[in-house]
């Protein structure tokens, strides 16, 4: 099969990369020619070029550029195809992806591999990223069966485990797993760094140990990936943001009100909910 | 040098086993007649006792039992002790121990050894558990200073890194760095699963990757400890939650504002400013 990949980074270089040693033909697209140059001396393409034009071959394209840039790109990028062509992508959030693109392109079914590194761009991408990582794809009551069979076996084929689930529904859920934690997470480091006395701020940075290093992890990472979040999954962020708060308030009247038994009962139950989460059966 | 330890779990057992290969003789005193044979057995102490009378021959006595033991045990301990006998302890806590211990023991020199496992109880205990982990030691402005140089010696010996601070210091930087963070995150998790759509709320559970795992991990832990965080250091924990809940307030607002330059400032600082807790200088 043809695939073409719009946007070399780590997720587009990573499935060029698997798809390819599964004897696929890789066409990929990037907007700078010493990605295009760097894809075809790695190997990780078959041809590449920073024209979409170069997709007019492909039978299925994958758009791996960040969520900004998926607009102009589709817009550029539809008149080359012919209406057959199955067009995926990879962004982490689906609804307005879904919204932007399926009343334009018949064959569009939503996709999100959910896995990554801390690295980015064509020279962290690498082989077998997606093994056993979940990949959602959201189609629609429209969508034709044959364009989301073709995704999920292509993804099936990474030996990721493939999810099915509606676009609304998926955002939502990556809101309380995905974003919200980095709001949570961003929210302690800016809290710590609050204190008011410098003494106390700084014993704080001296103390800290592995419970702080994890709480406040993806606080700390990319502010881009953030704002990108809560840019385009707004809504379910402010939702999730709105719930967690209440659940805070509801933590600090406890405390406030030395409720040590409905506290405990409290933790309790979450120390029972967690593992649903992290320890899927 | 004979040092007592009252309390045989992870953390007394852990001192006792690395004290005693440095040549001290360990007392140890449990609540349970099976606990002191076991640590007899094992080799952790020399001699172990359900009855506190064993501390009269200590020089050091080191209170290791849970933080709401510690008012009865002293009570108890103190009538076997000579006056120069140094007691110190290993409570999370600092502030309300110093204030109850130290007027009625001149000797008295409160210490935090920043160490622990998953597991709890003397079957969890192990050598160099303390290896360079933190060890903070809160004398006050009255504590003798040969009783202070005896405990930051032994702290030493473990191989621990000793930090001297204000005991008030102390319980308002672990209330930002270890206390706020199980709250933090038991929140997450509650507020989860709090979402009112089934579905979406499985979803979540499926797509929970590692952002969720390492965000959610302090706040699944063992609810007595989260409740024991909160009651003896009350004040603290609550100054921290209203501190953390504005910064949450303010990103809530900036989100719904759509204010993204403002956002992208505010997650580019705590990118900058994490470093300062999880890699010290």
């Amino acid at each position: 099969m043809k695939i073409g990949i719009v946007g070399l980074g780590l997720i587009g270089g990573s499935l060029a990369i698997d798809w390819r040693s599964l004897g696929h033909t890789i066409l990929g697209v990037s907007r700078r020619p010493s990605t295009c140059e760097a894809a075809i001396a790695r190997g990780i393409v078959d041809r590449a070029s920073c024209d979409l034009a170069l997709m007019a071959e492909a039978e299925v394209v994958v758009l791996c550029t960040p969520l900004g840039a998926f607009l102009p790109t589709v817009d550029q990028l539809l008149p080359h195809l012919s209406p057959e062509t199955i067009v995926t992508d990879v962004g982490s959030v689906k609804g307005w992806v879904v919204e932007a693109i399926a009343p334009r392109w018949e064959n569009f079914v939503g996709g999100h591999p959910m896995a990554g590194t801390a690295e980015s761009g064509l020279d962290a991408a690498l082989t077998g990223l997606f093994q056993n990582c979940i990949y959602a794809i959201t189609p629609t009551a429209h969508t034709p069966s044959r364009a989301v069979e073709v995704v999920t076996q292509l993804a099936r084929s990474l030996q990721a485990q493939v999810y099915k689930c509606d676009p609304q529904d998926h955002d939502r859920a990556v809101a309380w797993i995905s974003h919200l934690p980095v709001m949570v997470s961003a929210s302690l480091i800016a809290s710590c760094m609050d204190e008011e006395s410098a003494t106390v701020r700084s014993l704080a940075q001296t103390l800290a140990s592995s419970g702080f290093r994890d709480t406040s992890r993806v606080g700390g990472g990319n502010p881009e990936l953030g704002v990108m979040m809560a840019r385009y999954n707004q809504a379910a962020v402010v939702r999730s943001l709105q719930g967690y708060r209440q659940q805070l308030d509801a933590i600090l009247q406890t405390i406030e009100a030395s409720d040590w038994d409905n506290l405990e009962t409290l933790l309790g139950q979450t120390q029972r909910d967690r593992p649903a989460f992290v320890d899927p059966a």
